[in-house]
């Protein structure tokens, strides 16, 4: 597995017509999305996805499914989440899979797989697409986890079905997909019989898995498919935007255009229509450049159905979302990621302008939920985020947002002595400075996984400072101005750009790579916790922890040895 | 390092004379106190105490003085921290003996120091003794987050005095002591702007420390002294408490009665007069058991002040406090403690009662808080905690909240058919069930580090279980009783007690180490999240996760090639 990074790239733009491991039907108001693992299907060789377990390449099908069905199906109220296997729902990610992973491998993956399952719930939340695990077999481990993601589970009935969480005795490891965060928290299961849960292997069934709020139903299997319908059925009737969903029509995600230059050992590019990437790896650093859109916005919410796919906001949004993913996954010695934008603030206002406005509209309100979530995506990124603010870029209101993400802004003060404006595309003018716009967009429409703003969590006990940003809500702010007003981290002059910039990254590079991990996941996400943040945050690096022990990845760890025969031997130490 | 655990106890008990490393002195409202860090007093060999760096032997003496101004010295309303060293204040953790130690020790010790630096928040909330820190000298690492535990934090103006958190770039660690949670939540340093200060081993001192809100005064070296005196008095004329507190006499701490049996391979005793813990290294269990009150409690609070160190919740409190820091540091391998009582719930209740009815004395205060604190201590051992309510045990309010902290609790329903209900001392009689008793301690007095009550996070989004557990206040509950109510796990008869109990226990030590402190520390803290829980939880995690990693602990890792003279060798991998 630890070749699947330097030899195989993993891509993650695929279409409905090539989903190995899932089904979706539409009928109607109810999806039905049915795992169905291709055992021979592996996105690497060493392994069987036997029982519906899973590696990335399943989960990436899912999340495709799973974002189609809220852009292309928009009149879907309920998703029937299903097995298309006899007697089991899902026996959890491949553990031969996991065993075999190197430590980077494990922990891109339950991330990418933690997303979507907040997906999910995000789709529930914000786009009235409900999602019903009907669970026709057991559900084990990630596919237990899998159906805490939905928002009503129901239990086939039969004395042999049950959901269980058997990670801890069998691996060694934690369930990592938000498992124990949402059996706590989100299913309101007590804490001790959830820590009895978490210890049973054999999981549990029936009345009991119902009256610990495990399952919210249990149905005896004859009657179970009818059962589901019906409960779909009466759940997209009572959907609070059943009426008003019938009559859209969805749009289609067309396939992403992506251009790779060769392969070469210390550059590289990645290309989008409206997003770059230049790879040095020599130096560990990837530089991202979101251009902003080439035409002004257009008048009305009914062109932007008409553009669909092509609609800037969307078209970009797609292209940073896969670049996120394939950074992160292909990429792992490039550090530090730094953020630039191009193109003119104003046209970016005027498309916020037009989706805030026109959110009762299904299409922009999703385009808004995308564009938050891909945003929250690099929140939970473990690389360094350097935004570099210059002249001819476009750091206003929804593209403020990566400035506001990274970890420190540099932003010129002044213009270049040399022509670098003019190499800025469509905004760059000569002697024109850098400008920064906050926006509506800033102030609560792309919240954090925190549930606060960025520019909230930026400012978080600093209600002054706060209130100052919020009021300069339009202005084009320079590099003084943004600098006073603590929207930027530093305003350097021409005369110390070039040394200030190169100087940071060099350092950033020379830093403990994971204790830059650990410092960013820290202060990232001051201020409240939500059970996103703890499933990212406290969860996520117990399981790190876990995973990085030779209790659960040593040769003789729980993990290594599972199904071997022999017991794991463990160091008894508590720590 | 490693030897430390296997070769000489660790002992928590300290008295102001034997200090090496403290000076205290109170003078009217103001205490001093004074790090003084004797170099050749490490607690185990091997690493000399520089420039006022701290070992676990530093900060048990830190410990005793905070504790010790709250009962012996109640007048004081504010603490200065100080440095005796001419130009540093403290320099943090000793590198040396974090590098030479073993993982389980770095947590362990890393834990306590957490600890004792949210005691110095809790006197500042709750005893009204205002921390002070006056940074006569440059405050790293450690150093800076013993200041950032304080309310204000003074520092002197000299263009080479500095705050730092220099382990990101040192060290290839993360500050651990809290320092990235407060410097965000706390002080309201801005995200990116804190960045920057973690990557700058040179610190920050003067008008920028000040203007980033890392410290709150800077001050002059000739007028540091004179300023740190009228701010502290200044501080004790305005605290609120300032008018009552002048005429309070403080109790004794008086030494703590502690024995031991002779150390054993299998097996060993640790008993007070209140408290006592059976060692059995075999089964890795140590059972903890606590007494009630011999007698009962006082009429009025007056009695209190009379016994002093004798009132029984003092004394108790004091020795379960000394014992969960002897067992988590001195015995790692015993990984699951039984935790039992014996005695009189009735008694138990009335002690609660006097204690919560005089919450104006400030006696009365400083036990209940004492206990809160000692509690959650508890809460945040890497042990599992399993509670056995047996007939002559007293879990009734502040003791119940011994079973509410446990993983899990099994109730005898019924009595046991051979003569065990008599040994149980006071409050066992034969054929008499045992009961639990929900009392007034339990419904907020004290909270865990989330800010809830255990009751409250044990029902966790069930607000009908919550109120019904709370009607329930002053019953005696049977097994059947409390099970219905959920406030015990599970009420095995006579006919299955033996038998659930030991699998239980065996099981639990079957199972992964590390994977039972993962789902603990995930499972105990449902709910909302506070600045403690981010620190135990978030934080902690992703230092121990570093701390695991060869790029800090590896022959070739920063931490340890700190001061070799050579660079660290990374694995350049982001994960």
């Amino acid at each position: 597995m630890s070749q699947v990074a330097a030899q195989a790239r993993v891509e993650f733009r695929v279409q409905p017509g090539q989903y190995r491991h899932w089904r979706v039907s539409v009928d109607g108001p109810v999806a039905t999305l049915i795992m169905d693992v291709a055992e021979d299907g592996g996105l690497v060789p060493g392994y069987e996805l036997k029982l519906n377990s899973y590696d990335l390449g399943v989960d990436i099908e899912l999340y495709d499914a799973v974002q189609r069905l809220r852009f292309e199906h928009p009149e879907v109220r309920v998703v029937v989440l299903t097995s298309g296997k006899d007697k089991v729902f899902c026996a959890g990610a491949n553990i031969k899979m996991l065993a075999a992973s190197e430590h980077s491998w494990k922990v891109n993956f339950c991330k990418f797989t933690n997303e979507t399952r907040n997906d999910i719930e995000d789709a529930t939340a914000h786009s009235g697409q409900f999602y019903l695990a009907a669970l026709n077999g057991s559900a084990s481990g990630g596919g237990y986890e899998l159906a805490l993601a939905c928002e009503h589970i129901m239990l086939v009935d039969d004395r042999s079905s049950v959901v269980s969480l058997p990670e801890l005795p069998l691996l060694g490891v934690l369930p990592g997909t938000g498992g124990l965060t949402r059996v706590t928290d989100k299913r309101h299961v007590r804490r001790d019989l959830a820590d009895y849960f978490a210890t049973r292997a054999e999981g549990i069934g029936g009345r009991r898995a119902q009256a610990w709020r495990l399952v919210d139903e249990i149905v005896p299997r004859p009657a179970f498919d009818k059962a589901v319908r019906e409960r779909a059925l009466a759940l997209a009737a009572s959907r609070p935007s059943a009426d008003g969903a019938a009559g859209r029509t969805g749009i289609e995600l067309t396939p992403l255009a992506k251009t790779r230059s060769p392969g070469h050992e210390t550059s590289g590019e990645i290309g989008y229509r409206f997003v770059t990437a230049r790879l040095d790896r020599s130096a560990g650093t990837a530089e991202l450049t979101v251009s902003g859109p080439d035409t002004d916005a257009p008048a009305d919410v009914a062109a932007v159905h008409a553009l669909g796919a092509d609609f800037w906001p969307l078209a970009m949004t797609r292209e940073l979302d896969d670049l996120i993913l394939d950074l992160r996954t292909n990429e792992p010695e490039l550090g530090t990621w730094v953020l630039r934008t191009e193109g003119d603030p104003r046209r970016v206002l005027g498309y916020d302008e037009l989706l805030l406005t026109s959110a009762g509209d299904w299409l922009a309100n999703e385009i808004v939920h995308f564009c938050k979530r891909t945003l929250k995506r690099l929140d939970v990124t473990s690389r360094s985020l350097i935004a570099l603010i210059e002249p001819g870029s476009c750091f206003a209101g929804s593209l403020l947002e990566l400035a506001l993400a990274a970890d420190r802004s540099f932003m010129l003060d002044g213009t270049f002595s040399d022509d670098r404006a003019r190499r800025a595309g469509s905004g760059g003018q000569e002697g024109v400075p850098a400008v920064v716009v906050v926006g509506p967009a800033n102030l609560g429409a792309l919240p954090m996984g925190n549930g606060l703003s960025r520019l909230a969590t930026r400012f978080a006990g600093d209600e002054a400072g706060l209130a100052a940003a919020a009021r300069a809500t339009g202005r084009p702010l320079g590099a003084a101005d943004a600098a006073e007003l603590g929207l930027v981290t530093f305003a350097p002059d021409d005369i110390d750009w070039d040394d200030e910039i190169r100087l940071a990254l060099e350092e950033r590079s020379s830093f403990s790579p994971d204790a830059l991990t650990g410092l960013e996941a820290n202060y990232r996400f001051a201020g409240p916790e939500t059970m996103e943040t703890k499933i990212f945050g406290r969860l996520s690096a117990w399981q790190n922890w876990i995973f990085n022990r030779p209790n659960a990845a040593g040769p003789d760890g729980a993990l290594r040895r599972y199904g071997t025969g022999q017991r794991a031997e463990f160091d008894r130490k508590r720590v």
